[in-house]
């Protein structure tokens, strides 16, 4: 593997070129998920329950299935019964059954908008109509929406089949609790009972959505011998194989799924809702079904990421030294089992090096629609209570709070509470450079206040697939096995234009179908740019070496004179006529040299380094209204090498922008009866370009990760796991108590600032 | 490279699995050029020429582009004047420049039906209408129709800077005739001085069109950043790519042309005609540009193969021995050079091992669409010419006419014409079998008679890639870099399942676009069986080797110790606790074993074989009416493996159909001002089942292709090559004399008959 420092040498990567994607997108000529069309297509409607718990008794289809229009309807029984097992899903495994059950509902409905059948009709609107017709039998259930009701003893159950897992013995009753999660080292209560100074509290965080622009949409197409195409806009073409084949009882190969265009997925499109449903409407009537999520569905019945409720603890000696802590976690998993509280007892102190350590997490279940992965899936909650208190605690010592960061910050070697052992991070220089940054030497105005947090995300690597194909022009075209949802697209055609020596025009990078590269793990994680990134350079590799060859061959020297650089092969033996070859020079005549140039790779990359970030959020409340608003903000990360600088400020924007929302105005606010009260834009209140400043932000690029080609780490997690207990310090400061609750609405903090 | 034979261990080789492309054709599911649809599509509409040769003096398109509806108008002065050179399609290379002012003329129009303008308008009606609009003013020149009168002194010349290829000195005036090309060996006066017996004739032949069901048809999309797609259906996606990207003046990666299903092509899809003119209409409106052509543009402005003139010669002794021959072949090239007389030359004796040689082709150009390739592009004709006069031969010696080919076949170690030495020839044998077959034995009814006729195709190898990716439950799917024409996804996929050891429902093929995989020629020549299934079964060898790699590392035991059959690993070491792992079980842990298993070869391939072909035609003729019926047909032919034996028998069938239609019926009839008067099929008699017997074939497997894993030939030409003889051999002896001009229509027929 080549230097991830490459001693300067780089002309492509960390340069900024034109997005590959961007005229499309802006032109509206790219083609998202619903803008597909086949001839024949039928529209596909849902019909979603109206209850947050119920059995349901009986689905009269009969009027729906005899309205004119009409051709298909599916329930749940039109999935194979027989479906089991997990499919891999970004940092975990999704079960099969239970996104199956999700997709349409089987015996009961677990929340408000959870699908019951489907029906594709001529036109939309004879599905809509259809969609009134078709007459559900429900018996309600008592329901259960909070994390803590939902664990109480003798709270409605969701699964009579549910055991907690984790827990030895085997629990002999069902309950709402997934999983218990433990972690730990260390003498905990021994740190508590020499501890100079003690910090506690209750950290509480609600559901959000990821608020991507795309809604979830879809075009299926069975064929009579059952090969068949779905395309879709999702995180990944090959999960969404697995699971629409497996859920509808088919081979992985009669399934090609196309990846469209993506508007935004930030995790929450790592599942499938509607492609097993569409597929099963097709197959049902021989005619292509698209289905089309409205806003209001999306949020009815896509995954946000938990609400939760955390209890956290820290110890530490008088000077600022953490000695212990110890944090329970309990975290929303929606109507199924699935919430990232594994991942948030994983994140929650990693950036610090703590001794003595204890974690317990609760994976819950309640009648919400069922979670999905959200940017650092589990980690920003976490950070929250652990960042908030660390805040309080710079606070009781008077010290200041990136001091008190410093003194605590992991290094390399340090051993995380899972395992790990830290390499090549960066957390301490991103500390010393936010405490460098002017933003941080400069003073706040009166009724201001400036949080500071700290976030880390451990990145992965894992299955990842890439071809780099020779035109006869000399131009490359990259395979990427990834759909693009942060600007993949460039980062690898700019990784292969450097590994081959082109300027960035010479090389294209399109996303492959599942029959047209192999496999790939989802886009997620913040895999892509390390993990198909180093496909890709490895991919390119192979060509430059072959290039090389045939340079040699053409020139009848030896292979080891020969130099590729610049796009051009030279010859180092002097007594060869041999004139300096360009790419397209070898590549207009590969016929006489052995056949097309190109090269595929596939790998498990293993070598994913951890990424850290310090935001600093300055805000002001408005003491009539309780508004709290953003005046300036500061992102810095520790990114090992941005390979296109320009996407990876756009990433800590997105994120703090993101974060700034979690913590100011988001959440899921339901009703008495179960029904959720704010599934629209107007009500869920996300911030837009107005609400925020200029996200300014740092790149550290301190410690490139020498285990990636160009010195890579994942860079779109990180950034959403500070902003929550950013943004909260800061208020806190200027309430003058602990605000532990999120969202931190006006009235809340009105609330809170009346109080005192 | 494996053995040919496989001594008789084949699995799946050699089966008859279902057609994987059949259910979506019936089904009409199948996408072909026409029906793809993108949103904010425009319907396209090309004017065309109303004169057989005339001056562009001015095009007004000013009323049309007012016309409201109408978005984007072109001529030639949109395509880049700069472009020139060759681009490699099938057996040669098309010079771009022409294949451009093909498209859209450019300064003069050179046949009627020649394209002069495009428009793209919102409906289909509004394009139509705005071409009518459209004022061209032509300046009529005098136009040449006829080969011979073409070759003439003093015809209209087409093209005043065509000055003949391939004489010397290079002649000092234009002339209609684009190359001289001469081949020959030996002493050819002197054979001819020694000889017992001489025949000899003047044959000739009409132009025909390959007939395709579907007609040419594409879908352009010009992205406001050049980057473009294409959607067509033709014979190669990588041809298209070259020739829309030169034409249009952009580099190659700019472009990703997606292969369409094709509703035939046999060679007349190797070229472009309506892509360029779309793209370059899309990026005048940036829209979508969808342009279909009508049957009647198909006939006007799509390329048929040469008609012909041909004068032979051939010097036998009395016992059958040909000493010599020789033959001038002028084949109509159409308004542009390149007919394929060249080929004609090669293939007109290369059955037969004939001492002396002379051959002599003229490439002619007219005021006729430019031709294109057609199965066995100018052997069909060349056959006929020699096939007819050997039949004289033996008829006038008294011979069997299989014996007196059998006397003057071809073997192994012979040396072609044009220098190749033959090799794995099964000539011979095809011969006898035929001899030996029911029909040759089985005695004619009265005024019935039997044609024989031979023919042969060198089929060609040439640049392919093909990928393999295994999917993660152990299903395969194969990228193919060719457009199926013939059944190659099942071809393919049958010789990866194969070398897999996997039942052919576990694999399945799909075809790549251009930026998917790696480049591949044409769908052509009778290539693809070959090369492009060279590529795969190295790729799926690759695979092999990579899960035997992998059963290795599992089992922690030597590599040369595991067995892979049957699409199993077994461990020969008894040492070890092997359990078996079949494909499933090493796919399932790829990400255990170093990540997703794929792999994409891409080769030059040497080594193809030609093919030889052997037709018994039994007919008998209307005395009334002069029409010709053929009563049984058998299609002989060295195969060298038939990998699915259906197809290549519906090879077979399909070349002999298409012969016996340009036999007895199909023909372009031109009036006298060069206007083509049959241009539907109402009036361009192609022959339906209700025409035609069942063909029975018979193929011959004596010599598999030791130079392809699976011994395979290229079957796709040679069953066009022999069938105009065999019909007209027995036509001739009905008549009672030899019947020298195709088409044998009955009128033709019936004044030959009248005249005896």
């Amino acid at each position: 593997m080549s230097d991830g420092n490459q001693g300067g040498k780089l002309k492509v990567v960390g340069q900024r070129p034109i997005r590959p994607d961007g005229v499309d997108k802006v032109t509206g000529r790219a083609q998202f998920g619903a803008d597909f069309h086949l001839p024949g297509m039928l529209a596909g409607r849902i019909k979603r329950s109206p209850h947050a718990h119920a059995r349901i008794v009986k689905i009269d289809a009969s009027a729906a299935a005899s309205l004119p229009g009409v051709k298909a309807i599916v329930t749940s029984v039109d999935f194979d019964r027989g479906a089991s097992g997990e499919v891999e899903a970004g940092e975990g495994h999704t079960a099969i059954r239970e996104v199956a059950e999700n997709c349409l509902a089987s015996g009961k409905v677990l929340y408000v908008g959870h699908a019951v059948a489907a029906v594709a009709a001529t036109h939309p609107e004879i599905a809509a109509e259809a969609i009134d017709l078709i007459e559900v039998t429900y018996e309600a259930l008592p329901h259960v929406i909070d994390v803590e009701e939902a664990m109480a003893p003798g709270a409605p159950l969701l699964h009579a089949d549910l055991f907690t897992k984790g827990v030895n013995p085997k629990p002999d009753k069902p309950s709402n609790i997934a999983l218990k999660s433990v972690m730990g080292r260390g003498d905990v209560p021994g740190a508590f009972k020499s501890a100079d100074v003690i910090v506690e509290g209750r950290y509480t965080t609600a559901a959000v959505h990821q608020g991507y622009i795309e809604p979830h949409a879809c075009v299926a197409s069975w064929g009579a011998d059952g090969q068949s195409t779905v395309w879709c806009s999702s995180q990944g073409q090959f999960l969404v194989r697995a699971l629409v084949a497996k859920i509808l009882g088919m081979p992985l190969s009669d399934l090609k799924v196309i990846p469209a265009e993506i508007g935004g997925g930030f995790g929450g499109k790592t599942t499938v809702y509607l492609e097993p449903v569409a597929l099963a409407l097709s197959r049902k009537c021989g005619r292509p079904v698209k289905l089309v999520m409205s806003r209001e569905e999306v949020f009815l019945a896509s995954g946000p990421t938990s609400g939760s409720v955390m209890d956290v603890k820290i110890a530490a000696t008088k000077d600022g030294k953490i000695t212990g802590a110890e944090m329970m976690l309990a975290y929303q998993a929606g109507a199924f089992p699935g919430s990232p509280v594994h991942l948030g007892c994983m994140t929650a102190f990693a950036c610090y090096d703590v001794e003595n350590l204890a974690l317990v997490g609760y994976d819950v279940v309640s009648n919400r629609p069922k979670v999905a992965a959200y940017r650092a899936p589990g980690a920003p909650m976490a950070a929250f209570a652990v960042e908030s208190a660390i805040d309080e605690l710079a606070r009781k010592l008077g010290m200041d709070p990136i001091d008190l960061r410093l003194k605590n910050a992991v290094r390399d070697g340090a051993k995380t509470v899972y395992g790990a052992t830290v390499k090549s991070a960066a957390f301490v220089e991103t500390l010393e450079m936010v405490k460098a940054s002017a933003h941080y030497k400069t003073p706040l105005a009166k009724g201001q206040a400036r949080g500071v947090a700290a976030g880390f995300w451990f990145n992965i690597g894992g299955e990842s697939s890439a071809a780099v194909h020779v035109d006869e022009d000399g131009g490359v075209t990259v395979v990427s096995s990834n759909p693009d949802i942060g600007g993949s697209r460039a980062s690898m055609a700019m990784m292969a234009a450097e590994t081959l020596g082109l300027p960035i025009e010479r090389v294209r990078c399109i996303i492959g179908d599942t029959a047209s590269i192999g496999y790939s793990g989802s886009t997620g994680g913040s895999r892509v740019t390390f993990a198909t990134g180093m496909a890709v350079v490895q991919a390119a590799e192979k060509v430059v070496a072959d290039l090389k060859r045939r340079a040699a061959e053409t020139w009848g020297c030896d292979l080891a004179m020969v130099e590729w650089a610049d796009g051009v092969a030279k010859c180092a033996d002097p007594s060869k006529d041999a004139k300096p070859l360009s790419m397209k020079a070898i590549a207009s005549r590969s016929a006489k040299t052995g056949g097309p140039i190109a090269a595929e790779v596939s790998i498990n990359a293993q070598g994913a380094a951890a990424g850290y970030g310090v935001h600093l959020c300055d805000l002001e409340i408005d003491p009539e209204t309780g508004r709290s608003t953003v005046i300036r903000y500061t992102a810095a990360q520790d990114v090992g090498r941005a390979i296109h600088p320009a996407y990876v400020e756009g990433q800590l924007q997105g994120g703090a922008a993101q974060g700034i929302g979690w913590a100011l105005n988001e959440e899921y606010v339901y009703g008495k009866s179960g029904q959720l009260e704010n599934a629209s834009f107007l009500d869920y209140r996300m911030p837009v370009a107005s609400d925020l400043p200029m996200i300014d932000t740092i790149l550290v690029e301190a410690r490139p990760n020498p285990r990636h080609p160009y010195g890579a780490k994942g860079v779109g997690e990180v950034p959403i796991v500070p902003p929550l207990a950013a943004v909260a310090n800061a208020v806190s400061h200027i309430v003058g108590e602990r605000m532990t609750s999120l969202p931190l609405s006006p009235a809340k903090v009105l609330a809170a600032m009346a109080k005192r």
